[in-house]
């Protein structure tokens, strides 16, 4: 059952007695049939085998070796594996299947040849390489109206060295108003300038771009802190720079119509300048005063003397801990995805992971105003770096390492996942009688990376606690991304926060996919309605009371909903067509988690600057019915393609019925 | 400021960079002025030399001893400090009174002479006594018309010895029906029967009861997960048993006006008996299993082998840690409260403490489908009990102790109330540059104590976070009380988890006062809601984006609100009159905290169960104006008195200019 849902969810059994949570059971090892793990990245090798083949049998793709491609050429952008059909899985899985499902790669050629450049997909496969293995374009059903997935940066050298000459030539202007000019030509000053860029978008066949000047800010990581007020508009249509144009320059609330507009006004008396924001000590994180050393004071410490009570199958990527097991896996969009997570040997979760993380700002200026990411553009595995052990996660913890396929380099980086276990401040369960306290401390299992996107250190956990809940959590840290101050304007996007710097609110709204079976594939999504309700019972003696009641309504069709309000809503998977010893249905419930308050959805109705590129943002929660072929809610290369998305989201929501299918 | 709010609150800093929430700062203790804690309960000794006064200067109240008294008497019920008037507690904590508020104490007696039973409270003071020591009786304003706070059970023995003698009277039928009889005259069989109360009400001057038969449970303290499905109506209006009346009895969905009536149902043919709900060892915790020693796999384990960063001063009761430093004290009624709590030395919060903790059942029966409990009845701080090193708080915490006045009896609790310091699993804040990381590690301060009011244990957190949040979180854990399983009745409002017992759906609601004071006791409410809209800017040319932006509105008078649909609405109490340097008001936010989703408020409107005793829970966060006569939302003696409570919350929200007042 594929959910998409907003962070921080969490997934919680239903209908059980608080006391059937007490759980203190170790589970052996034993019961585990460890299987090849067939969701896993390809491996090195398969990856090497995989480019031999695509230079060796596929003429009429006319690749360049990476290694010898300009950007002109067409050559491997990228390379991940395919996951298995889920009948295909499961049959294996379940044993019916001997062999498993066959290995396919996904493969991104960039096609660089002519004006328009773009990037197409293909599949490979099956694996290892043999007669039988073949290469065709990848077929979505959703995107028939969409040839290519185009690429509106296809050269970042001059997409950024044009800009940065243009910048160059207003250095008398920038010098002036800003006491400071760009960086270029390699110059890294800390106090120089820097050009930053809203994704460009196409209008009227013209590929539009807004940058900011911002000061470098190297010290200590402060760009996004530094914007300086002056912004340009470019038209960089084609791939000839001599034919790329100045559009627009604006600054302190006059926006001009070319770079000798702008210096004409620059030049004339009663130009109105805007103070500069600079960096400073206030960029700095703070450090610890040194009156008493943290030797002298060391803080409490999580320790794990016995060592770990899980069992970590390195190779297989697979973890057995109290019950619960799963697969991970690792992709450079999405970063971590897990699949067949059971409790007590039954399959709880077909897939859960990571789709896209979304932030769209609000800000009068032409860049906040209407600046969206989609960060799995920048992959939100691609963007994995090292986790620092004792800060990130406690120095006991198990860390793995992960591999990158960049254009056709391998790299390893070391320490993107940490596994560890950890005692919570509260005990799990309480209950006090006359005779005696039975107390159940709270230990939980969390799977943790941090990917790094920009100015944000997304720390994404998957936990696992004794009660059999399984919640995921996304914690965004960082600086933040803030608007140059402008007195009057600003405060109705944010706070001032500093001399000419304000914050930019903006939503973050990200997406996981949660595909629940329970018992099997065949369930329901049942809307368990609390509501107040007035009612006559015969030993009130006819008195109406004023009380509540629950109501129970299967959801017939895919849709989108969202958190209600005063929680009188809870949403229960359940197998409608198996009953425990009571009546009652299995199912589990799908609930925000134990983050801030309620995850929210998009704010701003529709808009522009996101296009069709992340619809489910719109609701907190949608169910759909499992197709093998959505088998994602968006796609690395929706970034410069919102007006055609290459998933669009909304035509998965197309009315299926899903009553007692795989949701 | 006076906010009264659902549990699980948050207060945040607002508008402040994540860069200035990396706090590694170890405050030094230097810059303590540590004051008498004017707010602590009174010493034993005070509590002697009150009931000495008491009874020798208040001839007109005819006390007799407690220990001589019987409930035909006058006697002190109970006595508690009463908190000094706001205005003085500031002057004397801002050094501009030299002396201390005089403290007075709060008498209950019971008036037990006449046929009708009643707490009436008198204040007396100043304390130590002296020539200038009075006594008089409190006065509200709110409650003119309310003469006194009947008790409706003012006789606890003999209010269960003839319900018991009921049941004794149908063994007969018990024996039958449910293979048991009372545990009357002592009796403990674990397998006996019990009979429990729904609160007594007053209709046409006639006080009613409805009772439920449960099996005692007493092994495991399973008594409310074992309704026997058997109820009976009482009238137990004056003081003489002998005029009492059995009005009810209800069993299988059939209800019966007298013990005749049920009788002869039973001995008729057809009759139709409904399942037992047996003990078994499904009221057991489970426990670890055998196969693997906790020995051989100990789990993760907080250590803080340097001992307690924060200073603790015992007799003080008073705390400082990290920047924050604030006062507790205690009561019999509500448990710990907080005053002064200040951060780097500049006051937040007047006073933050619990004050009452409610709960609404819904069911068929005639418990279920109308059970109230205002547990400050029984006493959140009196129901406060010994917390279990290394389970509910960590081996190496600091143990408080508590004292109750009980009648004229002193008891001390031990170990009621833990501090310690503990390590989140993940960060407080991270940064990643091109050359550094910065991790800072999250420690919090928690000041603990578990109320065990019936079937519940409740936790009370008040949480320390080093970006200056403070935080109070309520979990409520033991056994659940549910209801004698009906088929297709009890589906309406809950599920079936056992046999013969299904859970009863329920509303706790929990309410807690929080008197912030931003800079001084002027303060304004100010709500920040995030609005979609559509705009054009001049670098839009024209175009109407859609987007989202900030409207600040000011609230000026007295009013309850509710959590926002997808968080829309922040709630900020500010000082107007002072600003940062960069124009910003300073403020903290309110809002849900880190539990699971958003705290609800009443499902049910009005319900009769509740009469006018809990009005707060209608809404999840109410603002009014500071007032000394208006200190607590509830009163322990609000139970027995719901149509006309001694505090009826309703009558503080009663217009009051709020802009820039004490709130």
């Amino acid at each position: 059952m594929p959910f998409y849902l907003r962070p921080r969810l969490f997934l919680w059994i239903g209908g059980v007695v608080v006391t059937s949570i007490a759980v203190y059971i170790f589970c052996q090892p034993s019961g585990i049939v460890l299987r090849q793990n067939i969701w896993a990245d390809l491996t090195e090798a398969e990856a090497i085998e995989v480019l031999k083949y695509v230079h060796s049998a596929s003429p009429e793709l006319n690749l360049t070796a990476a290694i010898n491609a300009s950007l002109w050429d067409n050559f491997v952008h990228g390379i991940e594996v395919v996951h298995p059909n889920k009948e295909d899985a499961l049959n294996f899985m379940a044993g019916i299947s001997e062999h498993p499902p066959p290995r396919y790669a996904r493969i991104a050629i960039h096609h660089g040849t002519s004006q328009e450049v773009y990037w197409d997909e293909y599949l490979l496969g099956p694996l290892p390489v043999s007669n039988e293995t073949k290469i065709k374009p990848v077929e979505y059903h959703h995107r028939a109206d969409l040839e290519h997935a185009r690429n509106l940066v296809p050269d970042a050298a001059s997409f950024k060295e044009w800009p940065y000459s243009i910048a160059q030539e207003v250095s008398d202007i920038t010098q002036d108003l800003l006491q400071a000019t760009i960086n270029a030509d390699g110059e890294s000053n800390p106090d120089g300038l820097e050009l930053t860029f809203r994704d460009p978008w196409v209008k009227d066949g013209h590929i539009l771009r807004w940058c900011s000047f911002q000061r470098a800010g190297t010290r200590f990581g402060a760009g996004t802190l530094l914007p300086q007020g002056l912004y340009v508009k470019l038209d960089t249509t084609g791939r000839d720079p001599a034919k790329w144009k100045v559009l627009n320059w604006f600054y302190n609330g006059m926006l001009y119509n070319s770079t000798d507009e702008f210096r004409d006004a620059w030049r004339s008396p009663g130009f109105r300048k805007a103070p500069i924001n600079r960096d400073g000590d206030w960029t700095r994180i703070e450090e610890p005063t040194s009156d008493v050393s943290s030797r002298d004071h060391p803080a409490p410490l999580m320790v794990h003397p016995g060592g770990a009570r899980y069992q970590l199958y390195r190779e297989a990527q697979y973890v057995s801990w109290m019950g619960f097991t799963f697969y991970w896996s690792f992709a450079q969009s999405t970063g971590v995805t897990l699949f067949d997570v059971r409790f007590r040997g039954e399959r709880i979760l077909y897939e859960l992971g990571l789709q896209e993380a979304m932030s769209l700002y609000a800000g009068n200026d032409p860049i906040q105003g209407a600046l969206a990411y989609l960060d799995s553009f920048f992959g939100m595995g691609r963007a994995m770096f090292e986790l620092v052990p004792g800060y990130d996660c406690p120095i006991y913890a198990d860390f793995m390492d992960t591999f990158i396929y960049d254009a056709e380099r391998t790299q390893q980086r070391k320490r993107t996942i940490c596994l560890f276990e950890y005692t919570a401040d509260y005990p799990l369960q309480r209950h006090s009688t006359t005779f005696y306290v039975t107390i159940s401390r709270n230990h939980y299992l969390v799977l943790r990376t941090t990917a790094v996107v920009g100015n944000y250190d997304y720390t994404v956990d998957y936990i696992f606690y004794l009660d059999g809940t399984i919640e995921f959590k996304v914690r965004a840290s960082g600086y933040i991304q803030g608007a140059y101050f402008m007195p009057g304007e600003s405060q109705e996007f944010g706070f001032r926060v500093h001399d000419q710097f304000a914050t930019s609110m903006h939503d973050h709204i990200i997406n996981f996919k949660v595909d629940l079976d329970i018992i099997n594939s065949r369930n329901t999504l049942v809307k368990i309605n609390i509501e107040p309700k007035t009612k006559s019972y015969s030993w009130s003696e006819g008195e109406p009371l004023s009380t509540m009641s629950l109501t129970r309504e299967s959801i017939s069709n895919e849709t989108g909903f969202n958190w209600p309000a005063n929680s009188e809503t809870m949403y229960i998977v359940v197998n409608n067509e198996t009953q425990n010893q009571w009546g009652e249905n299995r199912g589990y419930r799908i609930m925000p988690g134990s983050g801030i308050g309620t995850p929210g959805h998009l704010v701003a109705k529709s808009p522009q600057s996101l296009g069709k590129s992340a619809s489910w943002a719109f609701n907190d929660l949608w169910v759909t019915k499992q197709k093998d072929d959505e088998a994602r809610s968006s796609s690395p290369r929706n970034a410069f393609n919102k007006d055609k998305p290459v998933v669009d989201f909304a035509q998965y929501v197309d009315g299926d019925n899903i009553t007692q299918e795989d949701l």
